[in-house]
């Protein structure tokens, strides 16, 4: 039976708030001591990835009180309850199966006779078959031209997961031979955004999917009728240049105005979408479908280590752990992803959604309020551009800001230049190693201006090269990450209530229907 | 005489202090009493621009005591010095002159018999004459075919600036005839951001900026090394393809490797730099000389506002001391930049270098420790993307951060399709203001999961339309909000020791002469 508890109420989290200065990285990291730690402290993941925690606050006592926290908060059986079909989101009473999309770590889950991982994977086949046809010239535009370019509309994790995920294999697919479309994203319901996208492409050998859940999503079908419009004025007919990605009872779904609609459900959170046909769609529209199973296959992999007990050898729930300790512990109020690589420069901000909705909560998964800090601010660009811009605040500001870098042997594109007898990547990697150990030790130095105090706590996902398969660890590994985060907080991490508002109230303006402020400010903006 | 005071030593901090709880958004933006704080909270900036603040938690009290704190720590006096040609630069003993390139406020500047003021005008008015002769068709490539585009290869302020003042106004320079160039940016070290950039673009007809001011970036001199063997192998003459932007005692300068070099000097800093020729090269290629000097008369223009000793007619000091009292006595460790405005997509990631990199220090201009928080973690991402990312943890999360918002009534291409009743740009501003008044008032619910607290902060910019002078107003109003509050906190905001440890470490891995961590980590990493 599992027990839902509060953090503050689990005995090992009170034996953690006592290991509060138990290790000080400055010394720890310093010598060959950080050598053994460095060999010491590191978990493998999927995909060829390992998980190094070296640079990290932690030493066995506190990784063994971590433990001690996994077990009394029951963290593995909540995921298994999680992937066997619980409703764990207890706001809407929903169950949450987005590790289904990729893989079966479970009892089958059958919702009104239903086998879900069946009905996920008859999408993503669905997906292959249209957009093989697409690729081979059987789907083609009204002239029969084969199409060049698809786009993608929608917002949120509609749009954040998919288009990350798409920078993040562009050239990786360009150099292996299987770049099939270019893929563009329309997301803001600024009209600047769409027609900007607009003017850049070929629309007439332009495939659009528009991917929205309910079918209602404002932003989208406004997005909608403004691609509508553009195709009209080129004579061009909608419905011979859009597929929809909705939930099977939404009102896109068997509707004439789509050449074809591919289905998630309610149990795929928006956030957590990216493996399900929201990602799959133009995912295998770019790629080819080939690419996108073998994305999924990382993300599986890397499910199945969630499962593991032993957190040591669970990179998600060590790095979740570790970072509650850092956030109710060690009192760090936000998080920077730097990953060293350019093709991840749009991860951050789809982290930004994933962490900071999924967790951004005051109340329990009872509705009750919590007496602890819950999910940190989430923020990053790829480095070395980070540092050059932000990272002087992390090394010498008043505030402490734990550091999450991703790093890789190799680049994507292997093409390269050697200056001052090193290339790019050697240099992209040894920037990487600087940083991480001139955060964890410091530097004296006489002159206070170039003093550094070290003790700046930082993890590395490193791996040979971001592949299809490593990225969809990196993926799970953070979707599974907040997960266990969530249940740490004793949250429900998979509603998002707090964007209700401002909905209703940007209704309210649009009525014209409003006094006091809101009517105030409608009249500075023109509204 | 000036003095130079540490924060906590001032009466007026202590004062500040006192008013912790003074204001209660929720029941002063409540009613018809919030439409009379919107009308009365409000100050005008340049380019037709109104920066407005009832949604902060401040009162006449609250404004009263940051116009002592002003007096006290004579913010304006301390601006005059800078413009004046003080060096305010303690740590690196450098004149702090970034003004001067868009307009004179003070006494002539001159140094080695060098009027600054004229010398940054002669640079302009050089990238005039060669920026025309590139769009007439005088300066060509190897064919005698005009240049199509422009790549700026640049880090960190040679980067992040120009990049997002140039999105900022490329729609509107399509929109307006003016649109003469296309431009790139190549910034990373690593390989595949370069490799991509330059699959994506017409080498034979590109001309690219190399933008260093000392001439040995480490980063940018890699990346030229890259373009030059990209031109090279399309047997092009890299010395007809590029410019430098540079300083005048660098190794680029005077330098036949390149067509032409402009130069900035010392005293102007990288994060402070789009108004001078690194950013006025890009900028003048791509939109026309003309359109570069109506964003450096908007920032001009704001730079004179600044001068106001009255705090209520000062828009960025005023916005600094409201940060000041939210960072230091409200206890808010981060701010959030939300532009409901796609154009600005990049403009939160140039904040993030001008404002951490200005303020993120631990000691005083004079090098002692300091006793208080300095500044924030800045972050953020366009609305209304990030309604539907990170606004359930700013709504509901358990830490308040305070948001800055900006809008337009207007948008740039003025495209748009009307949809039930309302066009995207009535949306796109019905959402900003719901959103202000939604994180000031909160909402009551029985159901916890759908109640919320209400009293988060925001101010919000706004204007017609984001045109050249709109945006030069916008950078002056952060630079100077984040020069006030470098002041406030006695700091030495235009060095960035904290960036040296790093480069002197991955040098170290590079050579290979290292030992402990820093040679396990670049096993790891395979170096």
């Amino acid at each position: 039976m599992i027990k839902y508890t509060n953090m503050d109420e689990l005995k090992a989290f009170n034996a953690l708030k006592a290991l509060k200065d138990e290790v000080v990285l400055k010394d720890v990291m310093a010598g060959e001591k950080g050598a053994e730690r460095v060999e010491k402290y590191k978990v493998s993941m999927s995909g060829g990835l390992l998980f190094s925690y070296a640079a990290k606050q932690v030493d066995d006592k506190v990784i063994d009180t971590l433990q001690a926290f996994a077990d009394e908060a029951m963290l593995t059986d909540k995921y298994a309850a999680l992937y066997n079909g619980e409703i764990v989101n207890t706001g809407e009473r929903r169950r949450v199966l987005h590790q289904l999309t990729r893989g079966q770590l479970g009892e089958d889950v059958v919702i009104d006779g239903v086998n879900k991982r069946e009905f996920y994977v008859s999408q993503q086949n669905r997906i292959k078959e249209f957009a093989d046809k697409v690729h081979n010239g059987e789907i083609v535009n009204e002239k029969g031209e084969k199409f060049t370019t698809a786009v993608q509309i929608g917002i949120g994790g509609s749009d954040l997961g998919p288009r990350a995920m798409y920078i993040a294999l562009e050239n990786w697919a360009k150099k292996n031979g299987c770049f099939k479309m270019e893929a563009k994203f329309i997301s803001n319901v600024d009209p600047d955004d769409a027609a900007g996208v607009l003017k850049g492409i070929d629309v007439a050998h332009s495939i659009f999917i528009l991917v929205s859940k309910s079918g209602t999503t404002l932003e989208t079908l406004t997005n909608e009728s403004f691609v509508k419009d553009a195709l009209k004025k080129q004579e061009l007919d909608p419905s011979k240049h859009m597929i929809a990605v909705t939930s099977a009872t939404s009102p896109l779904a068997g509707n004439s105005d789509y050449l074809d609609a591919f289905f998630m459900d309610d149990f795929i959170g928006g956030r957590y979408s990216s493996t399900s046909s929201v990602g799959g769609a133009i995912l295998s529209l770019a790629f080819g479908p080939d690419i996108f199973a073998r994305f999924l296959n990382g993300a599986a992999e890397e499910d199945k280590l969630s499962k593991n007990t032993d957190i040591r050898k669970n990179p998600a729930m060590l790095d979740a752990l570790i970072g509650v300790y850092e956030r109710n512990v060690l009192d760090m109020a936000t998080t920077a992803v730097l990953p060293y690589s350019q093709a991840l420069s749009r991860f951050p901000a789809h982290l930004q959604q994933l962490d900071m909705e999924s967790n951004g909560k005051s109340v329990n998964r009872e509705g009750k309020p919590v007496s602890y800090k819950t999910g940190p601010v989430i923020f990053g660009e790829p480095g070395t551009n980070g540092q050059h811009s932000f990272y002087q605040l992390l090394h010498q500001g008043t505030d402490i800001i734990p550091l999450q870098f991703i790093g890789f042997k190799d680049s994507q594109l292997e093409t390269d230049v050697n200056i001052e007898d090193s290339t790019s990547q050697q240099k992209l990697k040894a920037n990487v190693v600087a940083q991480i150990v001139a955060f964890a030790l410091g530097m004296d130095n006489d002159n206070p201006n170039k003093y550094f105090e070290g003790n700046r706590p930082s993890s590395i996902i490193l791996g040979d090269k971001l592949t299809p398969e490593a990225l969809g660890a990196i993926l799970a590994h953070f979707e599974n990450k907040v997960m266990f985060q969530g249940f740490a907080w004793n949250l429900n991490s998979f509603d998002q209530e707090g964007v209700q508002l401002g909905k209703v109230l940007a209704k309210k303006v649009l009525s014209g229907n409003t006094f006091g402020a809101l009517k105030a400010y409608s009249y500075l903006l023109g509204i």
